[in-house]
């Protein structure tokens, strides 16, 4: 067993809080001496023990952490946040060595944890080969904006629907469960007003269980004048109306407007980052997705491929004024049912 | 080695022969006897010898076909054409058991061959498990049309180029790759006047090489408005110009001009089964597809999807009036260096 391979094992544990941990990263840990495998561990849910502290208390008695080497995916954090600093943990518990998959991108932790670590005697590998378990959270924080992705489904010929202002069935149950798994792993969705009333869709994440749902955001012209029967409020699940135009109207606790801006694509991200937000989803329609291609703010594309030609004059899945290019590179190709998808991230 | 191993070692001898046999199938066969392959062959090209004569030819002598099985992967032919009747010959250097793979849907042959052999006291098996290996030639015979297969390079959001009336390079090298040999296997590839004008495609087959290269058929409102330097007419493989409007001047020996119908997509391919091809590639622009996706006239659907965003106004590779829905069951999923091919056919 190489020390990648203890970190494997860790991140396998890390992958056990999927949707769970917002807006945590996903963090697992192994413990070891000798060889052994003393105790594994990860981070479970926002505002709970880490992943190194639920490590240690997989041990009968802590005195046995004493000598061992602890392989985390992430830096150890070195602030007091909901839980105590685990940094000084380790070195309280007489951990004498630390792999770190990944140094922490949080400026508040970043080489902090590390530093506390080495001060203290402790010897630490740092590997940076579990970067792709945290994609958003990461990107947030090189990037200052949540990581945004554009999701289709499409026929063979690009189109979201038979008929403009219409919903169109088009993907098979296959496609529309990995598309619940995408939303679970998702802490904002965005739609444009005409999805609002034409798809009436409750963006809600079904299938699957999050700890925290997505953030439901719809840009709007003027939230007083939507329909307050829309299926969208009939559900718990928080909204929040980006509107252009600034409401006077009572809205039900989970409905929070936010209004009197523009409401670009770069206002919208913007907007959601000064929220702690790391990921977007931008589910339609035609013209949304044409407005972020153009502002540059799109950085993965998800389509389901429906096995259909539909032709006509009806919505292409991008629509706007003007040309968008936006150069991607396939990075995964899966068959879902009788529906194919393939995802893209951004060139450069 | 079972009947269909030794079939299966046909079928590759068969697939030698691939762009090379035009208006031929495409057939293979091996000699066995005692469970030793003793010959194997194939048709090599239109007007040369069948798959049962090549093998029999590589018989030292003739007389050692006494008593052998042969394995063929289609009913052996029972009429005098450029060559004599194949089912003749294997009675007459005595072979005692003959499996085909399939019965000919020719019906100048379909099961006289099978009856000149069984009438000479031959055992004759018919697996019926090769039908995959000519599918534009059994398309033909059962549905006295070409197999239309609509061909198109596309955007992720379906557009096949940035701005209208200009040509868009979307595809790298392997796609442009897959597309010839694409090109390679079919008899007739058809395009609109509008992509003839703006693309100046020169249709050829480049990169491989085939014995009869496609006819190039273009659907024109006037035949005689054409360009004469446009680059199809550069080049010397002959081009069928179905015009709407007669022709009163002269043209090059390589051009057909056949004028004075309306060309519908069910007349053009009732045109096309007349002069015996069997197979068409509909290669754009955006109105041709819809109209043969509207005529129920697409049989299989080749994309090449670039990772690209367009976005604007552009083209959508299906473009008509009216919805021109066709369903399609996804049969194949290749990544082709940047892009990725999708195929379909048709279902039901």
């Amino acid at each position: 067993m190489t020390d990648q391979d203890y970190l494997d094992l860790a991140v396998a544990q890390a992958r056990r809080g999927t949707g769970q941990t917002w807006t945590n990263p996903l963090v697992g840990a192994v413990l070891v001496k000798d060889g052994q495998i003393l105790a594994k561990g990860y981070h479970h849910r926002f505002g709970q023990d880490h992943a190194e502290v639920n490590a240690l208390k997989q041990l009968a008695d802590e005195r046995q952490a004493r000598g061992t080497t602890l392989y985390v995916t992430l830096e150890p954090c070195s602030h007091y946040g909901k839980t105590p600093p685990c940094a000084r943990k380790l070195v309280t518990v007489g951990v004498t060595r630390v792999v770190i998959g990944q140094r922490d991108p949080n400026p508040l932790v970043s080489g902090k944890g590390i530093a506390i670590l080495r001060a203290a005697g402790i010897a630490v590998t740092v590997l940076e080969t579990t970067k792709a378990l945290n994609p958003a959270y990461n990107f947030f924080y090189h990037h200052h904006r949540p990581l945004v992705t554009l999701k289709m489904a499409v026929s063979v010929d690009g189109k979201l629907n038979a008929t403009t202002g219409q919903r169109t069935e088009l993907t098979g149950p296959e496609a529309n469960h990995d598309s619940q798994r995408l939303r679970a792993t998702q802490q904002a969705i965005l739609i444009g007003e005409r999805t609002l009333t034409v798809d009436q869709p409750a963006l809600t994440v079904r299938e699957t269980t999050v700890a925290v749902p997505p953030r439901r955001v719809v840009v709007v012209n003027a939230a007083d004048k939507l329909d307050r029967d829309n299926r969208l409020f009939q559900t718990p699940e928080p909204v929040w109306l980006l509107s252009r135009q600034p409401s006077h109207q009572p809205w039900p606790a989970s409905v929070t407007v936010v209004a009197g801006r523009p409401w670009t694509p770069d206002q919208i991200v913007q907007y959601l980052a000064e929220q702690g937000l790391q990921s977007l989803l931008v589910e339609g329609g035609s013209h949304l997705h044409a407005q972020f291609v153009a502002a540059g703010v799109v950085d993965r594309v998800v389509t389901y491929v429906a096995p259909l030609l539909l032709g006509g004059q009806a919505l292409p899945a991008v629509l706007g004024p003007a040309s968008q290019r936006l150069t991607l590179s396939l990075t995964g190709v899966q068959p879902l049912g009788a529906d194919v998808r393939l995802t893209f991230r951004r060139r450069g």
